[in-house]
């Protein structure tokens, strides 16, 4: 038998990169943990991207679906936060390459780094068709929207006022849908009387999807409930033929040309780099493919979870990119590296259980669907509401974000309709 | 006796350029007058400049002191709203000229275009010293001052540690007083506890005041009890000598140099350019020296009023440069531009009344002169929230505040502490 070593294994140090769903949740599931844990993430702040649609159509502030990621950690004293951008992976010797030049040594290396919203290789749109995944998306597409109708107002000729007054959204996921359905909200009840030229009531709201159905990932009757309830909010809703040029002037699609001076993408993501960091299998949209223990392949003490990775779902695909997937996941590695840290070697693979669909449709309809109980329209709405409600991390922010969704119930006043950062940075981003 | 005109009079155009607090009163004060009103601001929202520096040390959110210009008039049928920027005014043909190439004609015109911060002929400090005029300049402070800590809490270097963690304030102005203030709070007291490197409650928070006491425009007691009360919050206050340099790596003031990553200017303002758009005499700072009536010379169809105006104050200097100040007079033109349609061209001069002094200093204590009651400490604190949520425009916002101001009172946790915008934008602009 060999010998035990008598003096302490130095502590076990894991880094976490990306504090979003699946991040926060591994490190909050590792916080009584005998090991030292970094996490890491670009941003400060952890964001609740499920609502971010509510920001870009000025139903919520920005502070209240985004939280300091250091302050939701502060109480964990086995954890450190730092601000950094993560470049690469030295997989050989083990270290986190930041842009800084820092190398973050690590036993288990945890990537969470999420995704972006991607053109399909055409890049070239982005400028056109703003996508919505960070905060700065959010309140351009907010900027953009409100400028549309400003515009609007002031141009004399009728086919560019028509133009403004066009909203395109292409892409009919749920948070297609529910731009979609909020932008129709916008223009009919919030905007209702503060025109003097235009009614705001007369903007045009197209949904373009490329596939024969919105809430592709949903039951069929969902879909259908959904177009049925956008049609009734005054939305357009195009199927069946994706988006072939997005310009200056509007989108092509379907051999047709529709002017509009607001595109607004929902149609598509790509994972951040992680796999090209390991130098790891791939799928098209670039996420790792992981072994079902959610490690990667040849590196046991490399997880990668959440929109980073891609894992089979037993005999129903493949484990689908939305924010429970990711928490499941970051709490299920947990239970792996606790394991591991007691002595337990195991392999453990990931099981996913999907607890529904949900989705909103303006501000009275809603599908959700729990699998055992199904539901539709105002009620929908209200367990939608809650259930969000009750996953905001924070009192405060519950409070508040209860606290706008009821004003605007009651008043239809949308309190965040502001027009904010300057044109000329994003002239030259563009 | 001349014959009236039989045809009715051709409607009376009025036109306001700026929607802060003397546009706002004065377009409110003229609803039900019958006349054809256009107000037009650069940005589509009025903003509650007062409270701003709590934007800039994230206790507040953007929206919860800002609100869409068109929404707070839409009830006034009378009232266009134009989102443009006013580049000119052609006085002899009376028309305004917007950025775009419109003339739109008056014939009254009311310019309270406000100000902007200056920096005395050395607006080369500006990259290094930013001022507090938009919500864009407070979230670009917010996000320096937060970026100030994480940087500190990774770089190794003591000494340059040290320097993330100095934070100079230039002016010792009321702005200047409650920013000092609230970062003092924000380091000891909201950001307890979230590093494991550093310790926030070793930050340095300078102010430099050039005059000989902070709060000048204040009585002398305000001011001295104001001074020793940042320094019980731990902020160092230098008077008597003006910065004569700022650069990236911090200031030089009396001769010394003070190294310090985070420097934030509330020395002076210019006023907007309305001067040189009407060729009228201005004084240093840029403001239209106006009749006692608030006419410019040569010019009775002509109001400047605001932060854009001087005129004397009786025998008490000149009249301040503060928001009831604007209020008050953006109410005088009202009467006056009334008064004149119904056919009384008499000159009107405008008698300001001060209603009083307030400051507060961090979230525990304040300054409050009423004249008939002058109050510090805790109560003059409370006595200044109750003030500022009463002229807070909005039933919502009001509430949303006091939410927050309670919250941050009862828990120290301050919502808004978001990094946003794009540093690559901001790295272009400087």
């Amino acid at each position: 038998m060999m010998e035990r070593p008598t003096a302490p294994n130095p502590q076990h140090r894991i880094v976490i990169v990306g504090a979003g769903f699946g991040g926060l949740e591994a490190v909050s599931n590792l916080r009584n943990v005998d090991a030292a844990i970094t996490i890491i993430d670009q941003r400060n702040h952890h964001l609740f991207q499920p609502l971010l649609y509510q920001v870009a159509t000025s139903t919520l502030a920005t502070s209240e679906i985004a939280w300091p990621i250091r302050h939701l950690l502060h109480k964990y004293k086995n954890v450190k936060t730092l601000l950094g951008s993560v470049e690469g992976v030295d997989t050989a010797a083990r270290t986190v390459l930041t842009a800084d030049g820092e190398a973050i040594p690590y036993d288990t290396l945890v990537l969470a780094t999420g995704a972006r919203h991607a053109y399909f290789g055409h890049d070239d749109w982005e400028p056109f068709a703003p996508g919505l995944k960070t905060l700065e998306d959010a309140t351009t597409i907010r900027r953009r929207i409100l400028t549309a109708f400003e515009m609007a107002e002031r141009d004399p000729d009728p086919a560019r006022r028509a133009e403004y007054l066009t909203f395109v959204i292409i892409g009919g996921g749920p948070t297609g849908v529910e731009i979609a359905g909020t932008i129709a909200d916008l223009a009919r009840d919030t905007l209702k009387g503060d025109f003097r030229v235009i009614d705001p009531a007369t903007a045009r709201v197209v949904l373009i999807e490329g596939g024969s159905r919105v809430l592709a990932a949903f039951k069929e009757d969902m879909s259908s409930y959904a177009k049925a309830a956008l049609e009734t909010l005054g939305v357009t809703v195009h199927l069946g033929n994706p988006v072939t040029e997005c310009h200056v002037d509007g989108v092509e699609f379907g051999g047709k040309s529709l002017r509009a001076k607001t595109i607004i993408w929902a149609a598509g993501v790509q994972a951040s780099p992680a796999a090209k960091w390991l130098g790891a299998p791939a799928d098209r949209a670039g996420r790792v493919v992981v072994n079902p223990d959610l490690t990667v392949p040849d590196h046991p003490e490399i997880f990668v979870i959440g929109d980073t990775a891609t894992v089979g779902n037993g005999d129903k695909g493949m484990v689908p990119g939305i924010a429970p997937a990711a928490k499941q996941q970051g709490v299920h590695i947990a239970k792996t590296i606790k394991a591991r840290l007691a002595g337990d070697q195991s392999s453990r693979p990931f099981v996913y259980h999907h607890a529904g669909d949900l989705a909103t449709i303006g501000k009275r309809a809603a599908v959700t669907d729990f699998g055992w109980i199904k539901l539709k329209g105002y009620l929908a709405w209200w367990l939608w509401g809650l259930a969000h409600i009750y996953f905001l991390i924070g009192l405060r922010n519950r409070l508040a974000v209860a606290l706008s969704w009821l004003w605007i119930s009651v008043s239809g006043a949308r309190s965040a309709r502001l027009i904010t950062q300057r044109d000329a940075a994003e002239a030259e981003s563009e």
